[in-house]
């Protein structure tokens, strides 16, 4: 991965540290109302989210999504470059299980 | 892994499968006060811990032990075949990321 797009460092605005061994790396990402996160880079990964929201995904690659987030949904996420905005009127916030293999 | 001890199959008192892909399985545990959870396995996995608690884990090959669980925690297991126990006066909810690799 680009060490310029790791979620960490391009991120640090929404993105917090919370475990890291040689097979994951654990993040607590929040993003209050209209807060953007830049380009950053993902390993595979699993997403919990803790409470309702909206957010604009877009992919280093292609068109912009929407997804609208459900308190308690898991996502799987392949390995991806993206932007990632709150379009919703409530805070986002997620656990990130990034997968090192 | 022995299928009798699969999680999943074991606990159902306290599981509920979320999501399941080749690289993960994602189980939502609870345990309300008093209950335990049989003899199970798991390969090794991420804890999500969601309020503070306290479990009794009892390893297969080894001596019983009390751990804290605090609000937003997040713990690395390895591999491991264990009895649980919420031994507090609290709900215990974990998420429990299994990773199959």
């Amino acid at each position: 991965m680009d060490e310029i797009f790791d979620a960490l460092k391009a991120t640090p605005n929404v993105s917090k540290l919370i475990m890291e061994n040689d097979r994951v790396r654990v993040i607590d990402a929040r993003f209050k109302p209209g807060v953007k996160a830049a380009m950053h880079s993902h390993p595979d990964h699993v997403l919990y989210i803790f409470n309702d929201g909206k957010m604009k995904i877009t992919p280093s690659n292609g068109k912009p999504q929407t997804m609208d987030l459900k308190t308690g949904q898991v996502i799987w996420m392949d390995a991806t470059s993206h932007e990632a905005e709150n379009l919703g009127k409530t805070d986002v916030h997620m656990l990130v299980v990034e997968l090192k293999e």
